[in-house]
């Protein structure tokens, strides 16, 4: 019981190292130009955070499709921060709990934050921790009002935290009146000019150049990074086990399956 | 109590082998190739889990309306798998449970899966789960809330998990934003060509083949799996007890009824 | 206390037969064709759940109009299988319970089914088991799926189990998308024609076939059984008070403020 | 506690003499024959229940406009009946209680008529007993389906119930599918000509005959007893006030106000 | 604990005497015709409670805008009536209590009254003690249910009881089919003439007869009394601080802001 | 335990001297005109209850779209006005509470500020206290019904206190029916001419004068005070990390993207 208070309590300060790998465990894939800018934006923000004293908390809105990731670049920006206490808030955590029990873990990350000089709080997946579905619309609304408040809250004085946010769906952060709450919003795009699919493929290194080059030039449209990933990794399975099909055309139909 | 406990633990790892023989109770009826290519679809998802370390998770949504199999099939390729860990979290188990209780249960279903290699979890029958009725519509959203978090939560490194969930109603779990919580999905259609409907009530022995020929030349329709079967059962419990029918009448009487 | 506990258990296994007789007070009128159907075509599900090993459950759906006498039939059938198990779920023994020791109430008795060969269980008046009512519609979400998901179960290997549910209205079980869980539904019509309402006033013995003729040569309308017995009642009743009326006048007034 | 106890179990049998005398403070007025119509069908359904006993529940609901007289004409009607347990449900002994409570309360009236020959219960005020209002609708659908229930539940073998109930809106109950539930229904009528009028504030003794001859001759239309009673009742006082003003004068202005 | 339990008990009999005074810190303005016609309608119920047998029960509606006086006048009427049993329910006393306290905690004032001969009960902010919104509505169903039941209650043999209720809705009440539970509505008008005006302003002896003059002739319109007497107070605080204004000019200004 | 009790009393009493100083940790800027006559209007409202016996009691609706310094100002005018009593009522701390406890907790803030001769209740941001979402709208019933009464009850003789509330939304409250608990709105408008925006930067200090001109002269809009301050400060971050840019652009882009 002791060990186990004693596990409750580690993770409380200090950096969720574990949790922010588990979410990078292939390195980022510098696919362009719109990666790169991604990253330097909310650099700009940690440094803010950093160096300002007007400015104490910034908190930042990660949104774009499903897969297109926003929890890898959150994870990946903490990291680099090299602030002394970064902490995750993600729906994993909280499966099977009361909304009371929620909130108040919740809170407690962020009172926690309040103690360290540079924190950084990723909340993933805001609509899943809200308890969101489309019908009705039915959520979470103690959540909701709980996270409202703390993402408006300023640290004590001297205390500096970056809150980093991922949704689905700005939109519904819309609906919800809790798009004000943010300081700045950065959109992650799905993947939409070949040379950036072409770019991911390459660095998977499970295709030539030629079956790239087939690909690329049969496919118009957008994916996301996660879907492209799984596309690739289905189409070499199909081929593996049916040797009158190519594997162009293996990933070809999972790239359009997946098409947003 | 002991035992009682033992007992209540016992399942907890391993596999569920009786539970996946009671929806075996007949072999399948290999009645053509939608068949075939169904089971090939769903061992290319369990082959992907068992080799790539890329796709660690891969959930398989297995649709189609009530009665055509879905269960079964779900059941044979689990066993198939030789998966060490292999669960099945069905409707029938949580009768009468709390949504919390629910919730626990079938979370923690999915964390003992995160302690084995290699994993299958069959969620049979999602509405059922979802507690789910078309007036309002009402459902369990914190039981929503949990199997959307549990089918995208990567297993630790390491341990690998195919999750095979039935559902009668794709669509349903559309309006649920469900669906984008699957890998890939497949649908198990009706019987729907007069020749599988043959192959099926030839596998079951009860009738000569005069009687098929007539039945198969009278009969234009889809008719599920499992309704095929109870009406060559009714039609013979009625021939038996009313010696002015004939068996085809009776046969064609109850395939009308339960025609899709 | 422990006769009490005693009493508590005894109704669990063997036969709800006080119960049975209490819906059979007076012996089933045999107005002609249509009984003779209906008893017929439930005879046969229970001979197939009695011989086949294929379908070791069968439930069926008996509907129709209130005081129809669907209640007395399901008890008729369910006396007349001789199955060592017969339980009645009743609206009458659930009155002021909570939804949950509903469901617990509901579910045990199908969970002691299973534990012997050969059972029936009544469930009588599903729109009172549910709580339904037409405003909202309200009903017990949670009852509603434990009798989906009981009305489905199959019992374990070896035991067989007729499920006799009755209904004042199909289309509300429709609405429920509770229908597709029964086997086969049976209507119980009300009464049609003068020839058998005839036979239902003849067997009472109350009136003179003059009576018998007046009446029956003026009314052309449905009444369902147990409305025609109380008008047959009160009509003799009204007439012993008020020497001014005449059993025809009085009877037939009470049949047309009766009529469906 | 001892005597607390026995207070609480004295009134579960016998007759709630002292209730039904306060809903009869005065003598019931005998306006003509609409009244003697009504008692006499009343006491013809408390006849059936003693004599017959293939009718041994019997429930008539009372219906009419606020103030009709229902409450009285129910209370008088058992009273009349002489039967040994005679209860009376109201609202007023439900205030504040839990809806469970309520339930269990209202049950237990119902199951201690169940052990003596002859009973009569009276259920006044349906809307109050069901926390009917309007908006919504809102009820307590745990007291709907209870009445329901107990409305049709045939006493043991040799019990009779006759069950009075009171409502000030049959449409309501139609709404709520509460009217099948009874056997019969009766209506009273608000005072809607002139000589009832007349013959009621006659036996009030509070105006001589001019007063009542001008006030009769005045107006047409329809009032509910009681609403009658207390505007005979302010005229006298506001006279009492005011000498300016003639007895005539007032009473017509009360009774317009108070006109359906 | 004795003494606060003494304090508990205290107000139960008696006369609420210091709740009566804070609602009366000044006398009640007579500002003409209409305010003396409300005193006398009020006092004829009052008289009428102690006098008849027939009418032991009394319930009037004080209705009309926000601040006209209501309160003010069911206190002044109750305390008028000198009745031994004088007892305040008001929404102050009720903040932060659940449904069923505050239900009970109704109760008891009526039924604390039923034990003393000569009682009046304030029931004062309806729609606050309801908890009433616009939206939605929502209010609160319990306390709505039994303060009707309690409205229509007799009190037992040679009790009296005076119910005084205020509301600014009497509309609201319609909607709750609230009204018909009261015996007789009383409407409380804005002041709506000049010279109420000027006889309101007159009395609070802050201006002179110029200034009375000049705001009387320049509006026309409605003023709730409580909002006239607050624009007097702030107009002089505005011309206090500034001497560029003149003391009219305020006045006007503030009376029309509050014009109804 | 005996400092963790005395530390919740401390506060109870006495001014919340460290909260209103988090809300102005800089001085308020003297933009200009409004924000004078703003300061003027509420000094008003605190001499008013200083100063006169009739109005124990004023309450201000302070209003203005989000960040334009409501509370900043709110936590000035209290400050200013020396009461012996001053407590801040913020969502901030109410985060987790139940709906009950923060009633209680609020009440408390009022009940003590009766105990003192001069208070100052400062309820913020009332949206967020009353966990507002405008899809449904949702919101907590039962601390609108707390805050309605509080905010209309007087206090007990010789006490005196100020309400100063604040919200981003007059409307919202209307639709709640709580604009009416208020007796005076006092609207706080965003920046909206050139010149109140360069004073504002001005006293920031970040900027010389050419950059302030370019940017006034060609910026015509509205801007929250808080806004304008956040993209002073990251204007500043962003030339400092990109040297292919000017402090002009930079600030206008940001101007811009925070334009109401
Ligand atoms: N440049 C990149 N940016 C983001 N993710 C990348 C990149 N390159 C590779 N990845 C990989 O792509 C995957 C992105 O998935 P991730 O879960 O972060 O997406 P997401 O947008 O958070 O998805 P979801 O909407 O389901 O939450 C990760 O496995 C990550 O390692
Ligand atoms: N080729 C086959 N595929 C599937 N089921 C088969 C096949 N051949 C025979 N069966 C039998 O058909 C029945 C199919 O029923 P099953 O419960 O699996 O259907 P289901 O689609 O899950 O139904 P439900 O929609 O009610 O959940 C089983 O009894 C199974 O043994
Ligand atoms: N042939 C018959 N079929 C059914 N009931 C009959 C028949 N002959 C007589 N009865 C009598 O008619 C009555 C039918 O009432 P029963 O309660 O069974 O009807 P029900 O359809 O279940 O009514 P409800 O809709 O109210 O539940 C019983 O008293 C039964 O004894
Ligand atoms: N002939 C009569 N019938 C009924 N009530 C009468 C008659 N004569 C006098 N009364 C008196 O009229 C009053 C009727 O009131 P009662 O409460 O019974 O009406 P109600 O219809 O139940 O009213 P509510 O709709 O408010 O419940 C009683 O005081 C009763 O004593
Ligand atoms: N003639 C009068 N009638 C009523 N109130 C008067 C009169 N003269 C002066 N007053 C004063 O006017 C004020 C009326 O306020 P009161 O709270 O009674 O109004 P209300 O209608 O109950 O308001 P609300 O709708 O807010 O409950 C009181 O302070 C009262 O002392
Ligand atoms: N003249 C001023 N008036 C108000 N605030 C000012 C002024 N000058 C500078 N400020 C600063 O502007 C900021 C205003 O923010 P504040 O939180 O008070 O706004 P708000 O309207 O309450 O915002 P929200 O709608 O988010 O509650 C504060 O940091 C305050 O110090
Ligand atoms: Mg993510
Ligand atoms: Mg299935
Ligand atoms: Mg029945
Ligand atoms: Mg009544
Ligand atoms: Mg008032
Ligand atoms: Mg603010």
């Amino acid at each position: 019981d002791f060990l186990h208070a004693l596990n409750e309590v580690r993770p409380a300060f200090g950096v969720d190292s574990d949790e922010l790998e588990s979410y990078l465990t292939m390195p980022l894939i510098d696919y362009g130009p719109p990666f790169a800018q991604i990253l330097k934006s909310i650099r700009m923000m940690s440094d803010m955070v950093r160096h300002s004293d007007v400015t104490p908390l910034v908190s930042v809105l990660i949104h774009g499709e499903p897969g297109t990731g926003k929890t890898a670049i959150a994870a990946h920006m903490a990291r680099e921060s090299g602030f002394p206490y970064i902490k995750v808030i993600s729906p994993e955590h909280y499966v099977g709990m009361s909304e009371s029990v929620k909130v108040n873990k919740i809170a407690k990350v962020f009172h926690d934050a309040y103690r360290t000089p540079l924190s950084v709080v990723i909340l993933d997946d805001i609509e899943r921790m809200l308890e969101y579905v489309r019908i009705g619309p039915r959520f979470s609304n103690p959540i909701l009002q709980a996270l409202i408040v703390l993402l408006k809250q300023r640290p004590p004085k001297g205390k500096k935290l970056l809150v980093l946010c991922t949704t689905s769906s700005k939109a519904l952060l819309e609906e919800l009146s809790m798009v004000t709450a943010f300081d700045t919003a950065i959109h992650i795009p799905a993947l939409s000019e070949p040379k950036y699919i072409e770019k991911v493929l390459q660095s998977l290194e499970y295709y030539d150049s030629t079956v790239l080059e087939s690909v690329v030039s049969s496919f118009r449209g957008n994916i996301a990074m996660k879907k492209l990933i799984l596309a690739a990794e289905m189409a070499l399975q199909a081929k593996g086990q049916d040797p009158s099909t190519t594997l162009v055309q293996e990933l070809l139909a999972r790239i359009r399956e997946f098409e947003l």
